[in-house]
């Protein structure tokens, strides 16, 4: 693209180094806020300008929050002695939405990945001990997403976590409620069956 | 999503007020964000916070530049007297990339839409007629996309600038270069086959 103006290829630099965004989508999007009220996008820029100051990381667990403990840390209802550990605050935002978890949380913020140059010290894996060490916990739930490097960090969790004595626990993998049976991975379909359930129970919410 | 930072979701809501992205790819790029340098982020905001002041559109054509005059109607070599009227600045974007035209453009800035309450008035269209009547100009092509509302936008420049005298032309259409004719559209073949050309300037580049 030979763009006439260099402060519209800054723009557009900005938003194509997001991800999942290309230069023709960014140009779409910088041509978008162009349209707009002027004070619409200042106020945009101005969200940006303190993103980091506002969006503080919960000195606990390591969720997004507005203030130094996050709001399930702080709740007083949630059990916290069943911690459970994700990989990112997007996991955290999809268990809650199931209504099924009252435990806490910790967030790694990543997984182990050496091919990425990720190791165990690059993840937030020595708070997680500190709070078990600290607080009574009886149960980490590991729920770290199945890919190679999330099963490589479960097991290096699991290997850590195994001498505290501490009850270590997965999610459950199976196939999605609604699969029709032919269309589902081996995988998923080999653990539904292998850990089947009694017919009440599978049907429990 | 019950999000547990206010800022954070208006970080989401403004990126989620951009066409095509949703309020999970918003917070996908918020957390890219959050993952990154500060200043880097700082810089982005800036961009945003200058995006009106410092993006200028071409007094003359409607394009995008950093001055009053855009670097297209600035260059003298180009042919001053041939104006591409467009619908918006990607289509220069796109019409230059094949550098094949070596005219001036004119930018509408959108397309007549009753249904959407765009009439003739909220368009530069006349900023074009001023140009057609100070400066020379012996051809005008109207290059608008070929949807209902570019098709109407034609059919009304087109009514308008008959009395003037001046050289309307616009864009030939055709099966796309590459396409396999059963696979084309029954509306490009068939204006393919009714303009045919001689053999040796259909190969011409």
């Amino acid at each position: 693209m030979n763009i006439s103006s260099k402060y519209l290829e800054e723009a557009i630099e900005h938003f194509a180094s997001l991800p999942g965004i290309g230069k023709r989508t960014a140009l779409r999007l910088v041509l978008n806020l162009l349209k707009r009220d002027e004070n619409n996008v200042k106020r945009f820029a101005d969200t940006l300008n303190h993103l980091h100051e506002r969006i503080k990381s919960c000195k606990k667990c390591g969720n997004i929050s507005d203030k130094d403990i996050c709001g399930i840390c702080t709740q007083n209802s949630r059990n916290h002695s069943i911690i459970c550990v994700v990989e990112d605050i997007r996991d955290i935002l999809a268990i809650e939405s199931t209504e099924q978890f009252f435990g806490v949380y910790h967030v790694l913020g990543g997984v182990i990945s050496p091919m990425d140059g990720i190791g165990p010290n690059d993840l937030n894996i020595n708070s997680l001990f500190e709070r078990i060490e600290n607080e009574t916990t009886e149960e980490v739930i590991l729920a770290l997403n199945s890919s190679m490097e999330g099963e490589t960090t479960n097991f290096y969790l699991y290997k850590k976590l195994e001498p505290l004595g501490v009850k270590i626990t997965t999610l459950l993998k199976g196939v999605s409620v609604g699969t029709e049976l032919h269309y589902a991975d081996e995988l998923s379909l080999g653990r539904s069956i292998l850990n089947r359930l009694p017919f009440e129970l599978g049907f429990k919410k």
